[in-house]
């Protein structure tokens, strides 16, 4: 038997809008939809036309190639006939391929946010579907609050239901809007449900309040449901949507559902997942999430040692798919709860290969335990452990050396009676037999030294032109200022490279000097190609 | 009938330990066992003592009084007994209630990982149960692999867990050690697995791989199992554990779990939810998720709109708990009226009564939002909001000035040739009528600077002298050095108070004069009974 389709819904333009924090520009929207498209999602919920200006210039001409361009909006108001509805009008004037109506399936709702009767509510359905049918646009209604409307009055939520498939609408979505269902209870009502409206017609659209929004669009899909409707990344009001990235990750490589089931998301376009979600992050400027499923930069890191060294042996033992099916990478982090077995595999992930038996590995390891005994922490910085490693083999030339260094930080009036700080650093750095004195201001005692520090490297200056800073972070370990600060400086160069550095110290400028120190020494052995 | 009682197990500072970055020191383990017990977890396992000294330290000395404090470790080795084992040794030297016993439960682990017989794996369980049983402990037995060892060698996986309960253990833990286990599968799979080990003596350990280990971990309870295993946060190598203050959440407020249910939370505990959650994020001295299940700052959120008004109207209609019932707060976003009933409140908690119509309500609002614009952030520094509209109501004196300071950092060879790093600060401030000029050497720039600080404030001296810096944390807003950075600090006084400010610039040096001076500020308005 041919598998079923099942249809994938995005609404990260829609409810993935009402985000706390997310704003969109036209461009964002164009970008994510492009994306949505690429990736082999079905239907692309652009917005709400005629709510805003914004949306009403994204849906101006239809912005994907292959998914279904749906405009999202409610059904007509009462008391007017659909046709002499100014809101019914925008969505119809959209250029779109389908439009989503939200009603309202609780008769409660109707009753205290409407304050219209039950039966009105049913005929705006009914109608509002029938007008966009005429235009020649295929139809859904999201029925808002169904599970929560299905428990308390089953007959009114069932009668919004059937009224809406009836009608012709495609799709019929049972919206847990509140996002307080549980998957059992997802699964029995989407199955009673299921009598009245068939499967093929039903969808889900789960939010994540309990935690349980894939498990729940997956528990309808069970039921009988063919549509999810989620987000990218789970974006979305308060807890957010069902992650549409997690599920498609599931459903391409989990049974039954692998088996029994298509989506319009291939194989291809699943080895993009990972870059497709870090581009919404990146559209967005908001840090991936470092624990998201199949997609994370942690969702294939082993820490622990005994993991580890099966992790190497045999990926299989620790991992439930391969990381490079969903377009991610394996990571053994270094740490001192990993052996001999992380440390190798990390060096050799950094490109340093060293026999099994090689008794420098215990060295690196036992360098790696100190140091970290000291409050350094090299799993987010592989430039210090690169370095770390090729001075235990020898392999780190004397490039330049500090000789001193002194950092001043003032506030005080100035000649206009204005309170100003300034920062300034100074440097004296040997270079072979070249000796170079620099200052700089800067506009905190970190931005001064770095400044200071790059100005002049010699015979090196060339060499590290390009270096600036990406990303700067810093830690406190135990209370007090007189606690360990450790210090994490992301650089980048021309060439779009980025890489990551470690200080530790009790002082903050300390602890600053010696990650920009392994900065610059890290592009030096990239230059010379060490 | 009874409700059935549900145990809860907690694993933050064992498997939470494997998160990437996230490094307890001993404080941190004993400060996060005392939040643990507070909330009414059952079991707190702490770590595996004799796998590292800061582990065996922390079980030195039994680190819970309500909660059973748990010790985990592996089995003893094939080829010796369990009496002449290392590992079981420091096991059961440990000052622990209970033991948690990990165990291979996919045969091709056994073979693949550990190379010994599948005999001698269930050989090694048992006795290792016993020793421990012997030594009166309670034990438990953490099946791993166990799903995936069950669909590949169901006869072999339950051999295990047959073997576990005949030994004695209370517990047999069925764990998703990878996390590609979907729901469905584990409720079918518990429950076969409840034929042979009765359901009152499984517990379920899900890992979130595939974005469902809340709605497993309640699978497992539907199919029988009695004992969850978690972390705070959904802390855990790779993508995390199930994530038990969600299930707290949900088990609390959710039927059927509700009502046939209890758990070891009590309803004032679970009133102080949100603030278990945040703290954690605090000891690790990292940003709380805002989209956090039933816990996050925007998980009773609304953006203004059709919602918003609905919410404020009757909240249960889009609401799906109480805010209040798990110590979390409503939110309803870009609305003046929202913002200031929320800054009213605000001012309230700290004591700060004003009336519903004071005009200078909308003041303090816009002060604290032209403050947030700049990086400010004052949900963790109720002092300097007290001192923000304090200062907006005129009400805090002018005690002391500071004219200008200086802070020198300077590292050089001294006298012995050795390389040494000096900090020093000077402060000249104006207090009233008198001029104090302070100078001070610390361990880095911000110790110097507060010591110079609190060295000589005139009249005010003696009022201050039991200040001390409790905790100093930053944290950089966007990329670079030249971001703004946002210093908060925590200081305290002989009678045990704690207060935190909030300091903001470019200039961390700056900032952190902002926050120290703020602190000390605070705590005159305090010693004067303002």
């Amino acid at each position: 038997m041919n598998p079923d389709r099942l249809y994938l819904f995005d609404t990260t333009l829609r409810d993935g809008a009402q985000t706390t924090g997310v704003d969109f520009s036209l461009a964002d929207k164009i970008a994510v939809a492009g994306l949505l498209d690429r990736l082999g999602i079905d239907y692309v919920e652009g917005g709400y036309p005629g709510a805003n200006p914004l949306d009403t210039e994204f849906f101006a001409t239809k912005r994907t190639r292959r998914a279904r361009f749906t405009a999202f909006g409610m059904t007509k108001r009462a008391g007017r006939s659909a046709s002499n509805d100014p809101g019914i009008a925008a969505l119809l004037d959209a250029d779109a391929d389908a439009i989503c109506f939200v009603a309202k399936a609780w008769d409660y709702h109707v009753r205290v946010a409407l304050e219209i009767s039950l039966e009105d509510n049913l005929a705006a359905l009914s109608e509002s579907v029938e007008a966009a049918l005429q235009r020649g646009r295929e139809v859904m209604v999201d029925c808002e609050h169904f599970f929560d409307g299905y428990k308390a009055n089953p007959a009114y939520a069932l009668a919004c239901a059937r009224t809406a498939h009836e009608a012709g609408a495609r799709w019929v979505v049972l919206c847990d809007t509140n996002g307080g269902t549980l998957s059992d209870e997802v699964e029995r009502i989407v199955a009673e449900v299921a009598r009245v409206v068939p499967g093929a017609g039903l969808g889900i659209h789960a939010h994540d309040d309990c935690g349980c929004a894939v498990a729940n669009s997956l528990a309808a899909v069970r039921a009988g449901a063919r549509q999810i409707q989620g987000t990218l990344n789970g974006l979305g009001e308060r807890c957010g949507n069902a992650n549409l990235v997690t599920l498609i990750g599931a459903l391409k490589t989990k049974q039954p559902y692998a088996s029994d089931l298509t989506i319009g998301v291939d194989g291809e376009a699943l080895s993009t997942l990972t870059s497709a979600s870090r581009a919404l992050d990146e559209i967005l400027n908001r840090a991936p999430n470092r624990h998201a499923p199949f997609v994370g930069a942690s969702a294939f890191a082993t820490k622990a040692g005994i993991h580890a060294s099966a992790v190497m042996k045999e990926p299989r033992t620790y991992e439930h798919v391969g990381p490079e099916t969903v377009g991610n990478e394996r990571r053994v982090l270094v740490s001192d709860q990993g052996g001999r077995s992380n440390i190798r595999s990390e060096l050799e992930r950094i490109g340093i290969v060293l026999d099994r038996d090689d008794h420098r590995i215990g060295r690196v390891l036992d360098e790696v335990k100190r140091k970290e005994a000291l409050g350094y922490a090299f799993e987010g910085a592989d430039a210090s452990f690169y370095l770390l490693a090729k001075r235990v083999l020898g392999e780190v030339p004397d490039f330049f050396h500090v000789e001193r260094f002194s950092v001043k930080v003032e506030r005080r009036y100035n000649a206009l009676g204005e309170l100003t700080t300034v920062a300034e650093a100074i440097v004296k750095a040997r270079i072979g037999d070249e000796v170079t004195l620099s200052a700089a201001e800067g506009n905190g005692p970190v931005n001064a030294l770095d400044l200071a520090l790059r100005k002049d490297l010699g015979r090196y200056q060339h060499l590290i032109a390009d270096l600036r800073l990406v990303d700067y972070k810093v830690r406190i370990h135990q209370g007090g200022t007189d606690a360990v600060t450790r210090v994490l400086i992301e650089s980048g160069d021309a060439t779009g490279v980025t890489w990551t550095t470690v200080g530790v110290s009790p002082n903050i400028i300390d602890a600053s000097f010696e990650a920009l120190t392994d900065s610059i020494a890290y592009k030096l052995m990239q230059a010379e190609g060490r």
